[in-house]
């Protein structure tokens, strides 16, 4: 089986936010793209991304041979896949329209290429069966928009999924620089979904009852406990919330006043009233201020956390957990 | 009444992990500082605290007037709170004895003196009943740890609190550059450990149910959503999210899929077993690293991302919405 090292080739399948996105990851990572999407102005779209997209790659660093010359585009799906060492597809969330779409993958592509897909929605078990030949080849490698940025990738298998698959997957993100996570079970909403859906249904209820302002709980997430979660995972944190203890320690102490909230969480309703007082608490936030005003001050602030979080050398126990995931299982 | 350009002296009562680095954070803010604690060793250990702090708040800069020299420590009570502007309590949490404390403190301070409580566990409302003459000078003002780097302060009052108490207690904490947030609701956990619980709920289920391990559940926070929320609250980047339509087209397109994940999230029960699995995995993820040098990676990481958070200018919204929020309730 070809490993990560020869993915020279990438084809982009859908070039929306998503795939746009990785479109331009891969290109900063030296790899040859092609590019399809059906849509009428789907190649100046891309291109205007990936040269938005690119100053903040170079600022990260990019690859020997990183170039936007290395990005084709055509319309033609037949076209787009010869050559392909990897396939990532970025198609509209449909059951019916993926598993069409991978047929037809299934059938233009040599039995070893991986189709790897960005569905949030959808578990690769429901998509696979349209891959009648070789479904053991598909994935879902689910990012954190914008993939060109956040490294995060949840690599996850369908019912008829390889273990090489999963492996030669995680190796190949992590050899472009992403931190790849394995799920060993198909989740609705994999982990990150599920993580940001528990945290904001809290921040919904405490607005919703007005125990707190929109602006307020932003406050209270991102100069407290955020800022530790942009630095290093909950598990983590907690091993070391527990002092010389650790997390046996940590566990000890807070399991009572921790099970004791968690019978307190709310549970919303999100019903138009409840929507509006949301809309409004988050409007009084922004106050005059631009979404475009607010996405610039988000990137350039993503970008000096990614820069400090970068510069550092990898632990050796990061990497090893990285690599033995897939081998583990 | 005293506003908070007059506070330049402050009592620091208990001088535990918490006290402790409230009284280093406030010698670098240039305040006088008095501590007192009945504990044996509390004197040296406090000042070995501030002396091993001192270095991580001369980086992040020093206000003028500010010196270690400026901490006064005694085991008299009386003694201590002789002159105090202000007082931050971090006595145990067990309501009889903050109830005698309080009770203490109400004879020995002149009304317009605030008693500001760090209690995490307890209500206000409970605690001011022991303050029999100005229950309404007493406050809960609880910080994430360790306060001397960690910006946020969750200010709520008691049944008792007057509304000029929670804006004297905002104002003073905003002038020392922390990130004061005010709950109109006493609830338990105040705001931040229900988000800390809320999100833990679901990390722990996902590891205990080996949909993931510890050290993937880290990366999937750290390298995905967490590099978000070090930045930004949930309910600006949910009108991020939501592109041009904002928070209103965010909640049009993910009310569906969110509430449906939210009907699938987690519900774990912390019996022994499940603790051990949790343990497990979190060592796994650790290694052979020690907590020192684990405690060392977060806190040189947390310092640099609080330099780029910091050297920011504060936008003229989030600067209004803190001075607003005692005004407008």
């Amino acid at each position: 089986m070809a490993n990560s090292k020869t993915i020279r080739h990438v084809t982009i399948v859908g070039t929306g936010v998503i795939g746009a996105s990785w479109a331009a990851l891969f290109l900063a990572e030296g790899l040859q793209v092609v590019a399809t999407d059906p849509a009428p102005n789907a190649e100046a779209a891309l291109r205007k991304f990936v040269e938005t997209a690119w100053p903040a790659l170079q600022r990260l660093g990019l690859s020997p041979g990183a170039s936007q010359s290395n990005l084709t585009f055509t319309a033609d799906l037949l076209q787009a896949v010869s050559g392909a060492d990897f396939v990532q597809e970025n198609g509209p969330e449909r059951i019916d329209f993926k598993r069409k779409l991978y047929g037809q993958l299934d059938e233009l592509l040599p039995s070893e290429v991986i189709i790897a897909s960005s569905s949030s929605g959808l578990t690769m078990s429901e998509i696979q069966q349209g891959a009648a030949s070789h479904p053991e080849r598909c994935v879902i490698a689910h990012p954190v928009n914008p993939p060109h940025l956040i490294p995060l990738v949840e690599v996850v298998g369908g019912a008829k999924t390889s273990e090489d698959t999963i492996r030669r997957a995680l190796e190949f993100y992590a050899s472009i620089g992403r931190r790849p996570v394995r799920l060993n079970k198909e989740m609705p909403g994999h982990v990150t979904n599920r993580l940001q859906a528990a945290l904001g249904r809290e921040v919904y209820y405490l607005v919703a009852e007005d125990v707190i302002s929109a602006a307020d709980v932003d406050t209270a997430l991102c100069w407290g406990p955020g800022l530790r979660w942009g630095i290093m995972g909950n598990m983590m944190l907690n091993h070391l919330g527990g002092g010389r203890g650790g997390i046996e320690h940590f566990l000890q102490q807070f399991t009572g006043p921790m099970t004791a909230w968690w019978k307190t969480l709310g549970s919303p309703v999100l019903t138009p009233e409840v929507q509006r007082r949301l809309i409004d608490s988050v409007h009084a936030e922004v106050g005059s201020r631009t979404v475009e005003q607010l996405e610039a001050e988000r990137d350039e602030l993503l970008l000096g956390l990614l820069e400090l979080r970068i510069k550092r050398p990898d632990t050796a126990s990061q990497r090893n957990s990285r690599l033995k995931s897939p081998a583990a299982a």
